[in-house]
């Protein structure tokens, strides 16, 4: 009999590409309102960022155990390809021969816009407006302009130091991958919760793994625009209720297409613009889903450090999991 | 009476501008030599971060105990100055009407040259050679070109955990700040650690305040290439027998106007290519500086978390100490 | 006794820096109305590119007598310095090493934010907007987001073929140069005229000389967004008059600082807002001022080929005349 | 019966795809020889645009008759596809909102990767090195660094007026487009010179028109890179022979696959590197046919203005035809 991970019995494998429920706009606006946290924070900026107090912090430094430091970010990449429509940018500005000094000096300049699927990062709360507001009920127009974001930007957040849990769907189902198009439900977090031996709490930061990069691996890539397992909006009230800090993602947490009426990115609306919590887009899990697995344990501290863009949507991250 | 930090009794206010003594080109490679580490690692790209086992980073967790977080990125800087000769560059993508969708995404572009005084930002093996080697004693021709390093990338580095020393010499010697040009020898080290009571140990990361930004708050900006207070290389050694695994500073560790005859970046040399032993330039050490007075203690939890550019001489970064 | 170009006796020394007279913003806003051709063409984007008709090409055609070809672009400059805020980009992209094949390819990278005093470059229509508005009464916000310009972009006027007519005041003049600060009045453009045997006419370019280049060869560089010769506004009837096409300069046509009150730049506003009169800005002007100067005459055949930038506010260029 | 222009009976339709006979390396570098212009020139970095006297360009501007101006520059592309492999950047710097002052001003930052089939750009005489020398016989490695090309760079071109002839393949044989991978020969020369009625003549341009842009806009985008129409290097010698200084096309010039055993782009390394010729490439030849057919004359006055950057191996370029 297939067996998941820590001989937990494999659930049913699961349906490939369903992202239904269909949702209406009527119901998405509805649950937006639900779980609105406009208000809540004198540091609106940070949003749910707010949750993490020192005494999380040093709850997560309590998951260090075996000293294994586990990044997550994905190569910079320079080539085009299904997923990765705005490659970034890497070349080199010297090559010791600029000046013919002792020592001599080799030198890169990098770019990226870095929003998309083809590089890792963060989304601060500036980044995604819904019906014209960002979180905290801020009026996008005014807030941003072409000389940055003056409410939601990557500089007010800083950096993360929380507990980190791998939501690992495929360990947990017993399978390769969740195929593209697949929603992410509550009773997906109840049985992985229960397959993993992790509960989400308080100002965790919970990542989801749909095991986007091992599929691209063993089949090719895809344009994960049109195809990503992700959330569905129905789990959101859920992970609300949890009261965490950050969503993160192999992809960038929304299952696509979208199962909502007249919104292309519902669960980014959700969580960054109702709930003030960031997302991290397109995180190599893999290695992660190795080490949690021989550890034997989902959770561990997890360091996010954006870099400190005054103005900016997020940053190209390459965030940190120490088990 | 005039006191330090702790109460400690401040030590005599430094000589302010003082890169000496002078040492000969001879002298230098005699010295680079004599902590010369090649051969040493299998994965010599690592170099000294080599040394930081899962044992350290279990330890360095330890130092977490107030939960305080302190980021040391220096804001991304897009404009001109003494000490910002390539500036950064940010530039808004979408304001949310490139496509007139809901939600509506704010996005930007980032981009650096970031070696040099404006950036905060990491330096890896491949970033310095010395008479044509890297680390390791590998060509520098052959193994940096137009497409990146092959040996050496930051890439090859991932993120680095472990226990972080504020070496706060301003703080230890009850000054405001080390003038630019005062270099910095064993003596002040010794007399650093007696005074923030901390000891360097084996797997550190060493970070040196000398306190360049409150003094650029308080004097302006000035042009750090031509006087820097930093590292003199006759500390090195000690730095070498402490088995150190990284060394930073709110400067580029490398005292200005270089006391090496022939060698301008003289600690560059010998940290990077005979040592293996990492850089990080350009810290904002100042809140760190006061979360340290705060807490008492000068030792914490580091993380850096360098962008993951296959090819890559360095990568900007925004290091994070946990104290 | 000193003398100007083609021997004709210098007139008076120029009053050095003197940007007067002043003029209120009401008495702008009169001359805005004055010199307005809003709703005049069809082609609305290409403004006053309309006046230049197949026979104007013929006619700059005819102008082509000695086969010199004078280009007026200046180097792309990657250093910051007083004049040059927004340094350039240049990197190499290849130096024949990405693809160990035969022939071995060498390509680069080139970047900017050209608007400003360091690039030779065109100004389109959409650059700049006056009480919200851009040329033919444009709603600015409408027009331009962060996509680009659906109105007044640089892909909508394509090249230009006219005649030029280099405006040497400083041969005129029988000076160096005028001095930052210097106002050139309709009596400046008289004298010139005469100076030096041309007379502008309807569908010109018209290039202003203030020798800007050659006191920075002589003096060094100095921030021209603080001081710099060119057109007092009180010049811009006579311009509009004669019915220009195309104003160009080595500086960037506005004498500066600004003599109209709360406006800084009341000649692009003039020029480009209200005359649909695109600009040509930083032009090296050196090399032609020497070559009309040799041929005993100021005009000439110009073309200008901006890069077909959709959307874009204008174009770095490398304006080219023909004697 | 089907017809060319101006009447002339159509020549029988192409051979679609045919990139042959094969050449071998030993054969190529005959061929080489045969052509190879080195040590002819004493300002060498201009290699074939020395044969453009001040009399060419006179006799270029006799070609302007009726005044037509038609621009050969591709729009600036910023997205990917497969034949865009680096797409060119495009951002809005500022729309009026950087600063709140009158005029208020719209900017924007553009870059490129340009070399490729996605951007129209002049190929400076660095571009390609065969068997590691530059043209001249200059050694590759020595000339071009990270610094840029200290020979043969773009900025050591300048702009170029002279006569250019289309050499429009498609009209001369009376067909849509050339098939991808189909060679052009001295025969198609021929046939063109006199369906067309014009003779390649000594320092012209020679623009050869495969009908890219016209398949492109019927039948979609392709990876030119893998099949492209374009001249067979037998076609090189009469090229040599009539002592043409520029080649440009729609394409690259090179017929793609190669036909050259072990060369990739044969006839980039024949003219640029063998004779001193700088290639255009990625013409948007479509207006230029449509008008050189209506005038009824292949033949005009072509005026080319890269950007002047030191270093640079070329330069996107916007070339002008004025008829």
């Amino acid at each position: 009999m297939n067996s998941g991970p820590s001989g937990v019995p494999a659930l049913p494998p699961d349906a490939p590409g369903d992202n239904g429920p269909a949702v209406s706009r009527r119901e998405f606006d509805v649950l937006f309102e639900s779980v609105r946290t406009w208000g809540r924070w004198a540091a609106a900026d940070r949003g749910a960022w707010n949750r993490v107090t020192p005494g999380h912090v040093q709850r997560a430094s309590a998951f260090v155990r075996s000293g294994t430091v586990v990044p997550m970010g994905l190569p910079w990449n320079t080539r085009t390809g299904p997923d990765n429509a705005k490659p970034a940018l890497h070349y080199m500005s010297d090559l010791g021969d600029v000046a013919a000094e002792e020592p001599s000096a080799y030198k890169d300049f990098i770019a990226a816009d870095y929003h998309g699927k083809g590089v890792s990062h963060l989304d601060a709360l500036s980044h995604i407006a819904y019906r014209g507001q960002l979180y905290d009920g801020r009026a996008a127009h005014a807030a941003v302009d072409s000389g940055g974001a003056r409410f939601g930007a990557v500089a007010a957040l800083g950096p993360l130091v929380t507990r980190g849990v791998l939501l690992d769907l495929p360990a947990a189902l017993g399978v390769a991958w969740l195929e593209p198009g697949r929603a992410v439900h509550p009773g997906d977090v109840a049985a992985a919760e229960k397959a993993l031996g992790v509960t989400i709490g308080d100002g965790d930061a919970v990542l989801l793994r749909t095991g986007r990069f091992r599929r691209r691996r063993d089949l090719g890539p895809w344009n994960a625009d049109e195809a990503s397992a992700g959330w569905h909006v129905d789990a959101v009230p859920l992970l609300a209720e949890r009261a965490v800090a950050l969503l993160g993602a192999d992809g960038d947490s929304d299952v696509r297409p979208s199962p909502v009426e007249g919104v292309h990115s519902p669960v980014h609306a959700l969580a960054i613009t109702a709930m003030g919590v960031p997302l991290l887009d397109n995180l190599d899990l893999e290695p992660l889903s190795a080490a949690c697995a021989e550890a034997g344990r989902y959770a561990f501290m997890l360091v996010v450090a954006p870099l400190n863009v005054p103005g900016g949507t997020g940053s190209p991250v390459n965030p940190v999991a120490v088990l």
